[in-house]
């Protein structure tokens, strides 16, 4: 941390800038400059919270220098972290393709919508028995009953599942069905549900927040790994902005810039960042082109019956162009890397 | 809802549409304009999703119109809620001033800083005991010793406390010992917590989500509502912009719109949004200003050696000038309209 | 400026950074913290470009830790600039009321105008005769035409006119009849007609841009500043966010930011953040609440029949309630300070 | 249009709303609801604007049905256009790469990139002369210096040349001497420029405003084409977010948008909106991946020595393996729909 001073500090204000770094138990090094004075917080262990200094008198400034984040940096891990599910593979010279419903809505539909995306290559399937959802009038899911049906599509396909947990007195009862615990994009902060999740036995797919910032996303992965689960994979969805043309504006940069900064894999959600199912082949190109290891998409049989989010949701066949595509554009990506 | 249909839309097209509507139970309404043809949805009792629209041929565009809220609306209650705790009254015709540190401290600070704010004119106290920090390594709160510091200070000062819930773990106990339970910024959609929060015996101040906007707001609102409690203070602090001199933007036109729209009370929450002391006062006459039945504020005694949120305190000789201000602002205003 | 390096960055990596500011004609101050090496960019005079750092090996940030401006600082100039229009005074002790119609459409509708907003108690007309249209085919203004209209308009009630100039070409033509040359928030980085406005010799009234930080903004007005014109009066009317139920979202903690940094005053524009009539006032109060040193209006005798923005123009009778509450507590607020 | 009236508007307030509708020359079609009273606006040649109708009593909303842009429209011309500059021909079935210096600097340096980029592969030379820059102390570009060493290159190497117009007054040397006039995001809306580049004689590239909609967007590219100037191509160039970790955050969905909307040609560049080098090439692949037509890069041989941003300037060997990558996902996608 830097604490920059006012051009008109008085030596009395930097003296006392001085003390209240050391009383914290830190290194206090005083920068002059031409015009004014900065001073820099060295010696901490982990961040240090520039409030405390924001408010005192002669104080410009308080920037940040290091990255609050510890366990989920390639500076504290250099290697990629691979995730083994089963058979499947999720990290750096991998493309994992999830697939399936919004939710479950039915054996039949679960399992039809299961055989399409398997036959087309996804290896995981998806599907919400829990449902956040705006509206307590609309479609909540079926709860466990949806967890059973997760189940009996894996025993007869094979796929892993990936469900969402929406609290933590669901949290045991998910992590028995499930595969891959979803964390969703309004629990990204939901700090005590975090926790819990740091541990669960399996493995977190952990959605950013629709306005978190890739620190915040990254310190939500950090209370996941404290608490002694290291399978994190994060997952890009769509951020909130002006923009009204898709639901959300999906950040492709964040891509490159959690591989640079993390160890951990990161996927890309283009249903719900488009929200409209014309941007989701597009954009599923986009993302496996700037370097996502693995795409998380929804597809239904009969999107126009679909309980929740059929507009986004792809047919099968749309799913299958899809599948064909991405994979061609990560076979050339590989050549030209390798 | 308003389904709009290409231009060059076929008339089977339409009908499609038209028999998809009716297959819902709703009644449809073509409405044949010069170039194309709209299509309305009657006869639905709540909110129409309009997903599957959406992905019909010939469909351009799926328009709501009418709001998806309904018990906090302004058209099912006309009058003012005002929510009684104790011998204070919040909302309409009331100035509600809620004031404490960040974080519950010691029983030294959090009685120190009561009698301070009670002295300038606070009515209740606010301070927290579970608080949800970004980082793991971050000041977590006392736990339910700063409950029962919360219970000490209304002992002795007699002011209630507003104290936040961080998950439904913890609803009992905190509901035992606050007299509003706060539903923080980042658990806005976590509808769990929400549905707990509706079956609560004592009243929720639930704040604004940082990037939603007043429809998810108001059926946040709706979710506990629902539940059974009908007792819900909201709370503008600030959503996130590309504006980076404060930490969010306060949205406070939001304040004349929940105003029409619904009939419960708003306050504001300036320390949030702000994020740094200096900012605090002005935003905090603005809120008041613009027709905020209340204000949530930080202050601490001594802000340099706060655990939490230290440069968005104000000194209490700053909260006094800020209480005198706005009162006069909220007398003024009261004249004029009376 | 502060150059960060990675943790691992070799002291060559170091050397370099080094041997880079020096050719570059600055100091470097290599400050070794217990993780990694910072390096201080010292004797800079003015704004100092990270970018050129940002790209060589081993650095992981640039951090600007002054401000970009100079003329527009406080930091440049300690007193208040107070623009004097007549016998109407601009900035710090005053509350000046600048109102009127968004386009001038006839001398009828502009005097209609004028006359109630003075009764009232503005001291500005404002009027548009060239009109920034999104579409090409709405109605584009009266251009000199209307310029003459507001010449009568001043002759008639004695009030200076603020009108907007749209390009360079008419900047000359705007001046001759203008008492204030409006630059416009879509023009705000149009560094062409900045310059030629630093040569003009009427104030200016510089709109923030709808996307742009105050920065950015504080460096348009440098632009004109720079060219010699120091009368610049800074406009905050609402900046682009995800929110929509207001057009923009009127940002007040700016007017505090602005006070600060630099000495120029500052008015709000709460017609344009709204987009509709009923949240005008309240903005209004607010704006005047938070320290803004003036507001200005849009107000229309027959906004159904207005050419444009007729939904957030001011009745007649609203705009004198509007007045009378922003004096009342324009003339609280002085007496708390004074 | 369609006008929405609160549940209680009397009989006499829809009629008002009615006669308001026929006295602009439209026709009013009341669709009555179970709940409320709807009101259809048809006959509307062009855009209507909602603005008088929301100020009426019993006014609850005005909701736009159709889109406000016409020449520019998928619906006006089904036909893609296709550009032809030369040899080159931007627009559907052709990738068109365009590269070179953010600025224009010396001969030399102009000519050593143009060799290297058009080696790569890249079709046209890009170039400022005239340089948009924050602040008045920065680099302005060489002016018609630079135009000069423009033709130069040229000249030498056969390839069109890309290079911005900053206003009116230059817009007749830039014509003169450029093969594409570029409009740059700041001046997406300044609407003086807009109609001089209808009436100009060659292609103009229109960047997207930082905050522009779409529909913003297309109703600036509606003003050049309402001109005259029917040759216009978009250029996604990223927007503004709360996000920080890239200079803007590119929308590539608005690529598929464009696309289904407009006829237009629309390219990608994602050197101004990564903001540095790497997040250049995976947005590349992204945008190729995505569907644009083509790319305009940034690209120095010497990019810590560049006057203006550097730091986002690809080396020409990074150059070299984008063209590559990005030319074997264009041929992919081609393959895979052909």
């Amino acid at each position: 941390m830097l604490i920059v001073m006012d051009k008109k500090a008085t030596q009395a204000e930097i003296d006392t800038v001085i003390a209240v770094i050391k009383q914290r138990g830190f290194t206090a090094r005083p920068i002059p400059g031409g015009e004014r004075t900065s001073i820099g917080i060295l010696n901490n262990k982990g961040h240090v919270d520039g409030s405390p200094f924001l408010g005192l008198p002669g104080v410009k400034d308080a920037i940040n220098v290091t990255r609050p984040y510890k366990l989920v940096s390639r500076e504290f891990k250099h290697e990629d972290t691979i995730i083994q599910i089963g058979d499947v593979s999720i990290g750096s010279g991998n493309l994992t393709i999830i697939a399936g419903p919004c939710a479950v809505e039915s054996e039949y539909q679960a399992l039809t919508i299961a055989e399409h995306v398997q036959r087309s290559g996804a290896q995981l399937f998806r599907g919400g028995a829990f449902k956040p959802r705006t509206s307590p009038y609309s479609f909540q899911g079926l709860g466990e009953e949806g967890l059973k049906i997760l189940a009996k599509v894996r025993e007869k396909t094979g796929m892993p599942v990936v469900t969402e947990v929406m609290d933590m007195e669901n949290m045991d009862l998910v992590t028995e069905y499930a595969d891959v615990i979803q964390i969703g994009t309004r629990n990204m902060q939901n700090f005590s549900l975090l926790r819990k999740a740091g541990r669960a036995s399996k493995p977190v797919l952990l959605k950013r927040g629709m306005a978190a910032t890739i620190d915040e996303w990254l310190m939500a992965a950090e209370y996941i790994m404290e608490g002694g689960n290291s399978q994190v994979i994060l997952c890009e969805r769509g951020v909130r902005t002006f923009v009204h043309h898709s639901r959300n504006t999906l950040d492709l940069s964040a891509v490159s810039v959690v591989v640079k900064e993390s160890h951990l894999p990161i996927v890309v959600d283009p249903s719900h960042a488009a929200g409209q199912r014309d941007q989701v082949i597009p954009l599923s190109r986009a993302a496996v082109a700037v370097g996502a290891h693995g795409l998380i998409v929804e597809v239904h049989h009969a999107p126009e019956e679909a309980l929740s989010d059929g507009a986004q949701s792809l047919y099968p066949d749309q799913f299958d162009r899809m599948c064909r595509q991405v994979r061609s554009i990560y076979n050339d990506l590989k050549e030209s890397n390798g």
